[in-house]
């Protein structure tokens, strides 16, 4: 489409806002989930809260990170495509305590509407008002930062707002961190650039050294693949020819370049995400001063080049936040090389916890086709969202779909109808990289991948 | 109040949160005030549509600009207290077109919330979706800074909300732009730095050269005193030794520094701000690439320390977005410091256009004092906010007044008594170098200041 | 000249290494001329040592400022074409004194040489070494930054390279510094966005306000127009139909823009420089943290764009070195904003007094026009550089000159040869907005301007 | 040593002044040697060409890469302790090439004179002039970075000056580089964050991609530990404890940290440095815009941490240069995140091609005893530099040595002598953890490690 054509002319706004209003409509009837998730970090440090809210319909999601009193923060900004609230303040290097929360949300610059809403919550709660002029002031401060998780993943551009982080943040609790595909991880993926495209997470780590506490969290959402400490690639649909998982090397990933490029993205099913961010919190408990906690963040920030492979390129907006409380100014503080050794550890240990189990593809049984008469039943038009829609048709014995809306839902694609072979009496799949499942037991419903990352499409 | 006990504890937070239930009920309850004001700046550029939303109650507000389609912005932040949305990713640098709305809000930090609803407002209403993958991405990406617009100088701490900020987005008119104290403006102040503490508000500014656009505007909330071409303070209350207004001079002001300063700050109602902003929006037609429109921002806005002095100080948050619109790529563009030039004297006549009528002090009427039956009946505790009440006794033929919340009402202090001197019969005043009125004329009701910028106490 | 033609092949390459054997013996045979000028700076501050360097020859030169011990160092960069060496490790933050020396030169890019030099004599005169282990690291830190002084203003390109500044800081003076057109001012010019031409400097001012001591030192070769507290141009060539220097004021050349630009540049001897930079220091004994130093080095030189009108242009390379010695830690300090206002001024100061009593144009005397043999006299090839040649020519009883070289001569174009006018038996003129003398006094010599911008042609 | 007692007196800085005539003089007598190394990568892109220059008595150097014509810059600063020239102007971002010269040089700050020694040469020998008017500018654009190669790893504090720094920008070669412990990595080391301590030196890698070219650079002196893509050290003098190299992991030791920390630091002679820097350039023909090549930048520098373990600490000062020569602006470009992984894979071969063979510990021979008439004659004082010298004694048989100058020299230490044991009838050794030979082959000489490292000691 042509620059010119983009230029929304009066009618067609209209038309726009007409459909927003549905849209709206569609966000207001959402019910936060909170806290979701039974794989939580629990950590001996309760002064670090956090609050998760989801929407299960995205899904998507938010977490919130609080600390009971204004602490002093920074912030490393590397990747090319970064959301940011009140970055520029951090920057600043004041020595006083003056952050009130770190927020991260899913829903791309959208999701940023989760940020202000926290800090209007402490506004409403009262925690902090507007009184700049006592001594220590009490606006309150908060950052935040996001990911991408709309399309090819999602059917729909669900988007965590402020009524989501509001309840999250209200519902943070001391010490608990839900791991996984929760909160602002809850439908984040990596290793788009291999074409990986595996399920991620948010992940947390925490470790005591002495008087010094460290705790990491993470929601990686990278271009990169997920890698551990002896170099293998812990998340990834492989390429057909590639060696399988927990032999498949990083290094050899990228070392193969653009071959193994170029086979992930060959595929009809090209559905790997190629947006993406990681966004990180540190939190140290040792007093440290601005430019100490700024090269802290630099220093942790940069060595999770090795758990993710490649970081901070342009198509990801890698955003790291640097906490620290101040709790401890005593002897056994760590100089900043050192204690960025060990927040790095424990980073990439908060970064190897984000990872799900992965979903295995269905089998096909042959034996399980229906019979014409059932598959009839199962025609018809699904909608996801006003995004996507795909038609189901039943015709000599098979059947087919077809994505007919503005975007492909996963290997259905909208160039072509796809056949779809049978797996048991309701449910199919299509073959390919990526397991997918298409579950026609709900009468009337059509439902993608049932489980944590299911999307539901209703006949119209 | 020590730092340890500032830690909210679990049951102060609890009934923190009780009374920000309170806090959220009042602002739910205000009603979106759309585009008001009289004094517009009516400007031949439909492509650059405004809309303005207020709450009259705090009054406070936001200004929200779009430009119909997606325009390439820089970003310049200069202030050693500012509020940003998004300001990281306008600094990349990418030579596309990017930009969907620049928001202005009060409200502080809070205010922010604005800048991340028109961004979600372009979502929901379907001008824009998540979808990141055709060659035109087609995410909205909204930027957007706050003004200090609490107390001293209001009773009350209501913010600019996102039901507000999509209000006004959706009230955005092509061409007109409300000037004086409306929108984000709504209750702006400049000169605090000499106690001038004069009402300030949003300006605009228009002008073409040949085929070159040039559009300013400019939320003025100044640590400094406004400035004229003759150098001469536009808007000030002036100290009592001091040149009156039209003589008064901001180099002199700022020669005879820290005396002015000293004068500035004596009085017992020295109730000027110090927390301040100036935000600002230049806009021009000419294609620029990302590095060219950098540089023309940053002359742009050093080019204000002409019309605000001082300018860019630790207790201003000032930040200036710049737009190219690339409407005009022919012959007549103008090399970045020539633009710079026009560019920047279009911004001083916004910032002069920005000022309104100031308030004049009333005239105190001895005879005019009621009888002290009269005076009993307006005794009372009158509350404005959760955080402003002004207790008014009627004593031996005299009214006094107090204020007893966490804050002074204006030169109605916390702590002794001040005697309120007749204008009227319902009408009374305190001299002093700010005029401040204080109006009972409506039974269980005191009004400070009553015209724009009222503040309503109720009787308990 | 297309790109490709640009890539020097290896026999041009070789050529012009042969030239510039050539170059370096001219430059190695420069005599510095060491705290050059009368009219200085005397101020009540030992700790500050000034040493400036000069080859007269150039004429061009060299500023250092040295502390007797490490300082705190900040620097805000502002203009479109900055030279700087070290700026980065003074943007870290780190709150601890680490600066040795500031050096201010002429020579462009290739004046940054003059930085590096003071290095490496810090090192080399066994004040610094290379520990880097003991509790207070004893590594030489210098900052610095240059001004364009190259053509058109003058016909050479001699630069300030290490022996001068070395020779310079050796030089160093407590509590003096020379003003006017001497050290890295020394062939400084401003007002060239308006054709003004002016001869600038560089400036200084002292103030002390109780306890506190502000110092400001700059560099003034502005594309803008100096500009008093009154608003007035203070130096410039002006164009023909403007007010007389005293009533032209810089906002009615910015509101008379593109106008009073126009006829600027319409002259056929347009030589205003348009390549600029203005470079600052500003020193206070009052202990800050690197954040506040950093926000009191924003707001003086956003001040300056008063002073420079206009400033930070992208054809400017405006930086700022701002300076905390850490003398003062009392209860007198100042806040920041305060302490910028006081600064700001004192920096505006500076600016005023860099400015030297611009020449005059001669006068031109028909009557003492030579006779024909006594014109044959003075033809001849007047060679100043390898880039100009000035071909000198007697026909007719006139005579006339042009330019043959790589650069004209002031209003010699190459173009066409200019008619001589004489002033007096050895003297002529070519009458335009900008005086211009050619003095033939020295037989076999060529001296454009004899004075303080001499510039010395030798007959082939 | 307090703050106040270290402003030098007028006197003690005559005194240092006076020394350093000395270390002027020595400076100057040392001879450049040129392109030096036998391990070069040859590759085939004559554009660049590069020159490096050795000063043998130190031993440090310089390198220098040019293109043959003006290019496009970006820089990438990510250390907490760089030295720059010029990186300011490179984060402008404009769009045209402006940069001639990119050069690293060992000599912490003070070798920032190479870097604007190449600039000079650059004008000096003609190719380069001071012309800003033209079309396209003729100025020279030199940037620069340097390491730290002091103390303790050198007994003296020689540094590559303009001298060393032109004469390397005058023998620069087409498609060569020298690699190992050459050029401005002649003194590297890497490893000091675990005690390794190991000699290092600057890598290149090429690669070519069908139409695509990428070459990467780096002098590689970090605090971490050079790994590859196994994840083994590569290059390390072990900890006792430790699994022998090879099977030494950097895994291992970043998570064993602070445990694998305590024993790095432990032994008496600890003399790893904790001052560091790895600088680095990558090199792409392909047409870049500034914005893609800024993220280019950061993608490969942050990769870097894989291979530097850690990496960006505050006790490294790394900084990366990229460069697009736009030769190629073809169909087969490549997106960023895609070239910035295969350019991340040239670097991490770079780096592993810095590394030189490290040098074995000598084998006492207790029976190589020279008799006590032998030993008087190697007895003395030996002076390495103004810094350092060491006392040799020889007492009751034994020959023992105590640095008696402002530094150890390396296990000889100032606090006690130490006894040296017999290698062969000349040599002798001190055993720990690096290897340490004293030769006294060379009457009145003391020769520290003879070979590539040696330091050379003259009896007094």
């Amino acid at each position: 489409m042509g620059f010119a054509s983009r230029a929304a002319t009066a009618g067609l706004l209209a038309l726009a806002i007409a459909g927003g209003a549905q849209a709206r409509a569609d966000q207001d009837a959402l019910k936060p989930v909170l806290n979701a998730g039974d794989k939580t970090l629990n950590f001996d440090w309760p002064m670090i809260r956090v609050g998760t809210g989801e929407y299960t319909e995205g899904p998507t999601g938010v977490t919130v990170f609080t600390f009971g009193r204004k602490v002093l923060g920074a912030v490393d900004v590397r990747g090319g495509g970064p959301g940011t609230v009140n970055a520029d303040y951090l920057r600043l290097g004041y020595n006083y305590p003056e952050l009130d929360a770190v927020v991260f949300a899913g829903g791309s610059w959208y999701g940023l509407e989760a940020a202000t809403a926290v800090e209007t919550a402490l506004k409403d709660d009262g925690v902090r008002d507007g009184d700049a002029f006592t001594e220590e002031p009490n606006i309150a401060l908060t950052v935040g930062s996001i990911i991408y998780d709309f399309g090819p993943r999602r059917l729909n551009e669900i988007y965590p707002d402020k009524r989501l982080a509001q309840a999250a943040y209200r519902a943070a609790r001391p010490g608990v961190f839900p791991q996984g595909a929760e909160g602002a991880g809850r439908f984040a993926k990596t290793g788009g650039m291999f074409g990986c495209n595996a399920y991620s997470g948010q992940g947390g780590a925490y470790r005591q050294i002495g008087d010094i506490k460290v705790a990491a969290f993470t929601v990686v959402n990278a271009l990169g693949v997920v890698t551990d400490r002896q170099g293998r690639v812990v998340s990834c649909y492989s390429g057909a020819s590639w060696p399988k998982l927990g032999t498949l090397r990083s290094a050899d990933l990228m070392q193969a370049f653009p071959d193994s490029y170029k086979e992930a993205w060959a595929g009809p099913e090209g559905q790997a995400s190629r947006k993406n961010t990681t966004i990180s919190l540190i939190v140290v408990n040792q007093k440290m001063d601005p430019a100490e906690l700024q090269r802290l963040a630099a220093q942790v920030h940069t060595s999770m080049a090795r758990a993710l492979q490649p970081f901070a390129t342009m198509a990801d907006g890698d955003v790291l936040y640097a906490v620290s409380t101040a709790e401890y100014d005593g002897s056994a503080k760590m100089n900043s090389p050192s204690l960025g050794v060990a927040a790095s550890e424990v980073m990439w240990d908060a970064i190897l916890n984000s990872q799900p189990v992965q979903p295995v593809a269905p089998k096909i049984d042959a034996k399980a086709m229906p019979k014409a008469g059932v598959l009839a039943g199962l025609a018809g038009d699904y909608v996801f969202s006003s995004r996507v829609t795909v038609k189901v048709l039943a015709e000599g014995g098979k059947l087919t779909a077809q994505a007919t809306g503005a975007q492909d839902a996963y290997a259905i694609g909208r160039k072509a109808a796809v056949e779809l072979q049978p797996v048991s009496a309701n449910v199919f799949t299509v073959p390919g990289r990526y397991p997918l499942t298409l579950d026609f037991s709900t009468p009337g419903r059509l439902v993608f991948n049932p489980g944590h990352w299911r999307q539901v499409g209703v006949r119209r």
